[in-house]
């Protein structure tokens, strides 16, 4: 083996790399995601040290930072992981090149699995949906990103891509929209009404973005993440109606469309309302993004999503299918699993009954964890939390006192992030600060999944609410604000 | 189920999309890729007229377009495919958040797998190799996109982005360059040296480009893609210094690393290289990339890849890992595929025979054709074929008649397209015209891969050289030139 040190006649001082921090492309610098930053990374060395024996008050992290399903303790449904063993074997395979799951597929995906997709969207809309539509990705990120640069104008000043997206906001959105130059066209949901969208809101956005880009596109997450609200049929009818007159491209993100909890909320496709709105808004371009990572499935890891687009002109879709070519294709172990979702077994299958089952258990147990976690919240004071109404987080907001702000600025934090960092110190919690996602200036939250088990969640709000010793001391004055909610006094975890 | 054309009361003339070609994004609108362009769409239109009963020379289309093993008759490696059901469920499902692959990984892979790699790396080179420095992606093609956008300026003019790529060179890098707005350097390899990678060649191409940009890095495809060489030890320590006297990353895109046929060929990485040459050179940066879809194993479909990156600055290291993050994962069923490359069974073990008579077989079969393809080519008047040293292609140069040249330019085509849709419309062979990868102004090319079973590349081949009745008569002159060589009667396919 080669002793590259000895080799060494250059003093170490005098080298100086190629690429510095100072010139890696700016867009790519700035770039930020929350959901697997810093204090993602303080939770994994937590984990170590834990694992190597330092003494925590707690006895393990609680992963609450990313909508991981099988990561926190989600059984696999058992049709996905059996089909890609036997149902695979046949249909899909058949639909493969050289019968192997191996080969490249299409760009836009195998033929069979679009077919199925387009069927599935077609039942649930009643609506008809083409399989030339579909178009298979590499989760629904992939996606977001393909259709997000088909926008950009490649120029600057008011010329430059203007993207109007929520806020709070999944934080691709804003990080894609930095990597690609464009800019932002924030428009605040409603907190106050349980983060509805308003329409008042989008025209305020855009008005003042006018100036400065040309929008092209809104963004639309629903049921909405972080924030969790269903959107009703009018307030979709309503935002299509906006982005018909302000000639703005839809992207509907819908990947929690099978993540609904709250009695009288309905997921409604874009799609569909659009479709049934008649002309001239079902002529308007609108591309809906799916996902196998989330729903009642929850297989993240085979990376699975699709979208489909909707009135492209030939032309443009044209030169779609040619820049995915480029990608050559989505991995096709989760295009199988993306045809598990949308062609699930049916009544008088042998794996009918069982897959019903799992299905039904995993969304109720998600329907019980939203509930109880609004619930908890807002039984803690200095903590506010809207309904979760579908997906898979909460997102409340926490009411710090003016010294926590003080000892936050002076760490050089964010507020949210040092109660956030306090938050895994001191319980094991790790969830991800409200300034990832965007809020309001003076407003602080966090964005929890409710995906750990309900014991788990609830034993980890409880200790929120009652802080812990270190925390709720004189020095940082943090907890002592949630430290007065004392109805849990089954657990003792003082 | 709604009748939207009934409910429309705007005539159909009226209605102008939001986004027209002419207002997609530039950049992405120019972007090329010819291993899946208009060639390969009529190949799939030419198999479903076969299917639906129309007439044609030949049987079926023989796709040596693209490198997709399984797809053209490659039976999967048993080891790969049961390490799938067995050996995943042991030592990676225990790296596997919640032990599913259904979990997202850590954004640069599993932890296990990233080690498996170092060690496989560590072998490889008899240089260390750290796990740290082992970043898991979507296909080798993500890990390439994701280092050169770190390298853009996001400026214009002289101060933009400059990479200098090979010509010939796999479209990735072009239409990926095209997308980020930067400057291709295109160093040209020299085809009467059997595609040798000359450095007065990078001198003249990095000396006329810095007026037009700032050069950030040199890429380099060995074995070389499409002009299969494989480069010497002293080629590499030559294009190492010139990167390091011109300040500029090497990319090195070694997926064909397994691929190496010709006799006193043998593949140096640039890491071993770089590092025993010792300072200042084991301190120059490298990126190099590997994938599961090449090699003895060809499993394009799971999307399988990583990269090793060699003697970044942390906080640029750190800026990557933020980047990845966006993007989730890769693939965590393609990066239990990866580890099988790297870990394979072990004499002693179970399976070890059955997978070293499974990898030699494929080798062999490939360095076969390598051979049969290279004397093949040669063996025909009017094409001139390098010595396919390694990789998956032979890129045979063509010598077209001036009929020819003038009835391609009749058709708008260039001369190269118009011979290989000729080609797939009268024999059925589907290869991608030289254009597509860059040539020297006035030489023809194409891409042949060495992938399809030996008969079926040599019936082929001679059908080529006899060209097609069609093909040969009056109107086209353009395989008349072709039809000279007569060495094969045996194959009566006229």
């Amino acid at each position: 083996m080669s002793d590259t040190n000895s080799n060494s006649t250059v003093p170490e001082t005098s080298h100086v790399p190629v690429v510095l921090i100072e010139n890696v492309n700016p867009n790519v610098r700035n770039m930020e995601y929350a959901v697997r930053g810093p204090i993602v990374a303080r939770a994994a060395e937590i984990d170590s040290e834990i694992k190597n024996g330092v003494k925590k008050p707690f006895a393990k992290v609680l992963p609450a930072n990313i909508g991981d399903c099988h990561a926190t303790g989600q059984t696999p449904i058992t049709f996905i992981r059996q089909m890609q063993k036997e149902r695979a074997k046949k249909r899909i395979l058949a639909g493969c090149r050289g019968g192997s799951i191996g080969s490249y597929s299409g760009s836009p995906g195998v033929e069979v699995i679009r077919q199925d997709i387009a069927a599935y969207i077609t039942k649930r809309d009643d609506v008809p949906s083409k399989s030339e539509d579909v178009i298979l990705c590499t989760g629904a990120s992939d996606g977001i990103k393909t259709i997000l640069s088909m926008l950009m104008t490649g120029k600057t000043g008011n010329e430059r891509a203007g993207i109007m997206i929520p806020v709070p906001q999944y934080p691709l959105y804003s990080a894609t929209l930095t990597e690609y130059n464009a800019q932002p066209i924030r428009y605040f949901m409603n907190e106050e009404n349980n983060w509805s969208l308003d329409i008042s809101e989008l025209r305020r956005a855009i008005e003042e973005a006018k100036s400065k880009c040309l929008p092209r596109a809104i963004c639309v997450i629903n049921p909405g993440n972080p924030t969790g609200q269903v959107l009703t049929r009018q307030n979709i009818e309503d935002v299509i109606k906006f982005a018909h007159d302000e000639r703005l491209m839809i992207l509907s993100d819908e990947v929690y469309q099978h993540n609904v909890y709250a009695k009288g909320s309905e997921f409604f496709s874009f799609k569909k309302v659009l479709m049934e709105m008649g002309a001239p808004y079902n002529r308007h371009e609108l591309a809906s993004f799916m996902s196998a990572s989330k729903g009642f499935m929850g297989e993240c890891g085979f990376r699975g999503g699709y979208f489909e687009v909707v009135n492209f002109h030939p032309a443009v879709k044209a030169c779609l299918l040619k820049t995915i070519s480029v990608k050559l294709c989505p991995p096709v172990a989760g295009q199988a699993v993306i045809d598990c979702v949308v062609n699930p077994p049916v009544l008088g299958d042998p794996s009918y009954d069982r897959f019903m089952k799992e299905k039904t258990h995993v969304l109720s147990q998600l329907k019980e964890k939203a509930n109880l976690v609004t619930e908890l919240f807002n039984s803690i004071e200095g903590i506010k939390c809207n309904t979760v109404q579908g997906a898979m987080y909460s997102f409340p907001q926490i009411f710090l006192p003016p010294k926590a702000i003080e000892a936050a600025k002076a760490k050089g934090q964010t507020p949210d992030s040092f109660y956030c960092f306090s938050l895994l110190e001191e319980t094991g919690l790790c969830v991800v600060p409200g300034s990832g996602f965007g809020q309001k200036e003076g407003t602080y939250h966090f964005r929890m999944t409710i995906l750990p088990p309900l014991e788990e969640i609830r034993i980890n709000i409880v200790k929120l609410a009652y802080g812990s010793p270190r925390l709720s001391g004189n020095d940082l004055h943090l907890c002592t604000f949630i430290n007065k909610w004392r109805s849990c006094d089954s657990y003792n975890i003082l």
